[in-house]
């Protein structure tokens, strides 16, 4: 009996979870993931994703693989799944992969959005959304700061003490910061991530939205290569997971 | 020593709550409302809000005023309620009221929002702030239907069978629906509102919506002046009060 691998995309609520990956005895996406599989397909499975997202991380479109060896539809995997896993995780899609399909080889790059809100009051509603700074930020000065790191660079100033990635760098294909009703978003395209790379770099412009620091320190923090000339980490419940980008086949870069 | 009247706006994630109302025993955003002040002003203080909202129900500016002998600025108010207030209630701003102010006696109408999703997979991340119904919304088929009820009508037909109001007639000042992103919303000026009169127009139009009904339905449901003839009680989560508006005094036709 053959195997078939299927895609899915994910949506999950990030508040509740220790993150994307197992970890013995918390609740993570892919532990929700695999138990719900398991009792669909009848058998243990792995399941992989494009990438790990950090405790507290929402993802919008996160995408997945697994093999089964039970006899099931893309719309019996689609319900079956959402039938039975809690309410703060959903698959949006699912389908048969494509031959060689592997979510992480396959993947030509992510979207990450960070939120920011520049409101003297908390937000109740969007306490779990977005980063409330408390204060005016100016979304050009982000935005003219952020613009220092577009292309490939060395990103050690943004990358967690503890990334295990074997090279720091990384190329960053779109970067933008926009005014958006009353809040400020912070849009990444790149092409693989180090680890709290977006957090950080979110920590940075939220210096230079406040006034602490002129658009051009993002470009003398880049230059550092070292996390100290950095700002603070972003809290994580402001990071989103927007897109989970695929073509063909895997990106030349990966053949 | 004097009064002092103070106008508050508050936000509020209504999910929690069992509404704006105080209920023996139950968590209500007056009473932590309440609670808050007493700590603050040092006397018991009964809060006054321009209207209730139900169980559920969402608040981004829901006006209220209570009056204290202590002597408190603004300032002392805002940041005194927000630093005592739980996570899922907070003060957008506090002003001294002008006089004579009443929140209630006050208010020129209210907005509101309902959102609709039309997604067939669950949404983990807005499942406390959309109603999803599972499949495509005619977001304009929905529009035509509202527009019946633009101006002022007896809405008996959208009037929860609990409804302790004196008189059904209420009017429209302006209503709407417009897809925006994935979702569908409806938004409702009005001068006063009845117990479940957005939520039940909501269900309404949802069946227009869906294709269940034809737009014309609406107005046959607005003349049959009869609950049993209108759709069902859309759910709780999906509604939020947008704005209390106010002018430089009552509105004529509470004086």
């Amino acid at each position: 009996m053959g195997l078939t691998r299927f895609k899915l995309v994910l949506e999950y609520d990030g508040k509740d979870f220790v993150g994307w990956q197992l970890q013995p005895g918390q609740r993570s996406v892919q532990s929700e993931v695999e138990a719900a599989l398991e009792k669909l397909c009848g058998h243990p499975i792995r399941v992989h994703a494009a990438g790990r997202t950090d405790s507290g991380v929402h993802a919008l479109d996160q995408c997945a693989h697994f093999d089964t060896s039970a006899e099931r539809t893309p719309r019996d995997v689609l319900r079956g799944l959402n039938g039975s896993l809690p309410a703060d995780v959903a698959v949006v899609s699912a389908s048969v992969a494509p031959e060689g399909f592997d979510a992480r080889q396959w993947s030509w790059g992510k979207v990450y959005r960070y939120r920011f809100l520049g409101r003297s009051a908390r937000s109740p509603i969007r306490r779990h959304r977005v980063w409330n700074l408390r204060t005016a930020l100016d979304a050009e000065a982000m935005n003219a700061g952020a613009q220092h790191w577009l292309g490939e660079h060395d990103l050690s100033s943004f990358r967690a003490r503890l990334c295990m990635a074997a090279t720091p760098v990384r190329k960053i294909k779109q970067i933008g910061v926009n005014a958006v009703g009353d809040e400020v978003h912070l849009e990444v395209h790149g092409i693989g991530f180090l680890r709290h790379m977006v957090r950080i770099m979110a920590g940075t412009l939220a210096d230079i939205g406040r006034g602490k620091r002129p658009p051009e320190w993002a470009g003398q923090v880049l230059e550092a290569r070292s996390r100290q000339a950095a700002g603070k980490t972003a809290p994580a419940h402001g990071l989103e997971l927007r897109q989970t980008l695929y073509g063909d086949g895997p990106p030349p870069w990966k053949r």
